[in-house]
């Protein structure tokens, strides 16, 4: 676990970097799929002015038939293996960038806690997926820490995830 | 304007006493729909442990086209007055509460700044909306400061509605 501060300035510059590559890019559009964070990497985006030409927005499907209706991902998958895995995040991302119709998309979901933990799955264990033009991207991550902790340290996992691959599409020509 | 820290810590007290009201109530549902606040209330709420029992979800609705599909505003409304009015708030209060068939809904749409004013909409100006079973209500107003101030305060100024609304209701019996 890092020092509170430091993970809030690195949201920030991630969300700035992101920003400056975005903003006068004109052909780029980018949304967002939360479960954990709650909205909290929307948020951190349009902290940054001039968002509004390449941020969609965002859907927050806290609950399962949220993430089943709005984000359209498979019953199946919401019962076994669950929200906070794998499948559930790669779908989130996946299902948000179609209905946005956007370049790029990130999604969360995992455990923040307190409580709701099982043997398989222990406060802390977060998934991010990345869905752009070339494919979808899944992390598992454990965090530790208490429910802010959880929470911020999802967020900027999300913003590097994020940066990673429209780096590598920018470096691609695009 | 007031201190930065004061609006944070209300922001975290309102939630909380939402919460409180809520988490053991059994019988009531949440949903936001955020434009300015770029996923800020929905955090805020998220941020208390329990949120999980009647916090649907929300949706960040950045761009126009975004306010029409996903929350089903008219694109009449859109094109005048626009989406910094109070026809957009209501609507958008509204129509979040439908796509998620939540009890209660709040909506926020404004001008942060910098940049994006009109003579008729300065920066600052901002609408916030709750719907519930007996009907909506919008509230205009317009704070002053950087982008952070506004956001925050129209964060807050969200969460007071919401309060507010949801006490007349548990005051009634519900």
């Amino acid at each position: 676990m890092r020092v509170r501060g430091t993970v809030r300035h690195d949201i920030k510059q991630l969300a700035s970097t992101l920003n400056s590559w975005l903003v006068n890019h004109g052909n780029v559009t980018l949304v967002t799929a939360e479960s954990l964070t709650g909205g909290g990497v929307s948020a951190a985006l349009t902290a940054i002015p001039g968002t509004s030409s390449y941020f969609l927005g965002g859907i927050v499907a806290y609950s399962n038939p949220a993430k089943a209706d709005l984000l359209r991902v498979p019953g199946a998958i919401l019962e076994n293996p669950g929200a906070v895995s794998e499948p559930c995040a790669r779908a989130m991302a996946e299902g948000v960038r179609e209905v946005f119709g956007a370049t790029f998309s990130v999604a969360t979901t995992g455990l923040a806690g307190p409580g709701g933990e099982t043997e398989r799955k222990p406060v802390g264990l977060v998934y991010i997926a990345a869905s752009g033009p070339e494919g979808t991207t899944v992390e598992e991550h454990r965090f530790d820490g208490d429910r802010e902790s959880i929470t911020e340290e999802a967020i900027h996992a999300a913003l590097c995830l994020l940066h990673d691959r429209i780096r590598i599409w920018l470096d691609a020509g695009n």
